[in-house]
């Protein structure tokens, strides 16, 4: 029924359309847009096959996104921020419990949605993060590394490569078929002692 | 004068046109493009240019590499290629020599071409890297360091982990204002004291 909604016209209204607030539609808009990067090939980002699955029109979709380009930067900026909320330690862990916290969450997050994370990062579509996005990811998981080790500032560099390495790890270790590869919790640790070899280098 | 050639006709047929064999030709237009890619913009990489500055038609061209894509391709594999000449150690070096030729040349590399690296790396441009691109890279570079430091197998995976720690350190050395950051010299012991403490890890 949704997908008889002509494409180009505002009407008729689906029910659900006049219940969302802007700002409800607008994250509406975007968690349809990131399923669908998840599940799909991440250049096949339609705009009007996420509208038609809002049950709203393409002309209202564009009044929240003014161009097909602006809806999937939003997306790929919410994909980034998923990212960085499933790696997040607790807020009350800290100092090593944080950073396995973190480590063990970014392995999993990996492994749970690999071609995902790597057409985000290493891929030549459109929809992909680009550089700054690549440089806000590194950067906020390394400071809160640094936070949780209350490291000196002058750890930066090593910390902000060494997110550089644990992803490589990661990417290599998801690709292993279960059975294969080490246990997460082997991996998690070794990540955790190259950062500290690393810290002492 | 060449640009005056139409880009739709095989003649008038320049003079440099008859002197150069199949192969020559292939390499001219692949070095024509990398110059390109390098000076400009890197989604700029015009076919039309490339012919007018050969002294060839754009059919001409287009019987070298049938698609615009494929001369894309192949000018970013030139890329890849050329980046992993640059970076070679010297042939008969070996063991820790060989590790500081490869560090300090990748630093040398990324430091001179720096804007270029992060578009074929981490660019979202049809002409970037892309996943496969990046792991040969690494991988290759990773062969290496396990050759020169005759390493057992299973350092492979830290070697090779330790390849995106060093891109990562590199990118951000080279984005310090000279003046301001460490010399040469430091930031490549840094990178190969890592690689002890990861394997001593």
């Amino acid at each position: 029924m949704l997908n008889s909604v002509s494409p180009t016209s505002p009407s008729p209204v689906p029910a659900r359309r006049v219940r969302l607030s802007q700002d409800d539609r607008r994250r509406q808009l975007l968690g349809i847009g990131l399923r669908m990067l998840v599940e799909r090939p991440i250049q096949d980002l339609s705009v009007d096959a996420v509208a038609a699955e809002a049950g709203i029109s393409r002309t209202l979709l564009f009044h929240y996104f003014p161009t097909k380009n602006d809806f999937h930067e939003a997306v790929v900026d919410a994909a980034c921020r998923r990212i960085l909320r499933n790696t997040s330690p607790d807020a009350e862990a800290a100092g090593p419990e944080a950073v396995g916290q973190f480590v063990t969450r970014y392995l999993e997050q990996v492994d749970r949605r690999r071609d995902f994370y790597l057409a985000l990062v290493f891929g030549s579509s459109p929809v992909s993060f680009g550089l700054e996005r690549v440089e806000t990811l590194r950067a906020t998981m390394a400071r809160r590394v640094m936070a949780a080790g209350e490291l000196p500032e002058d750890a930066f560099p090593v910390v902000h490569a060494w997110t550089a390495y644990v992803e490589d790890r990661a990417l290599r270790w998801s690709a292993l078929p279960h059975g294969t590869r080490p246990p997460l919790a082997d991996e998690a640790d070794q990540c955790q002692r190259a950062l500290r070899a690393l810290l002492a280098a």
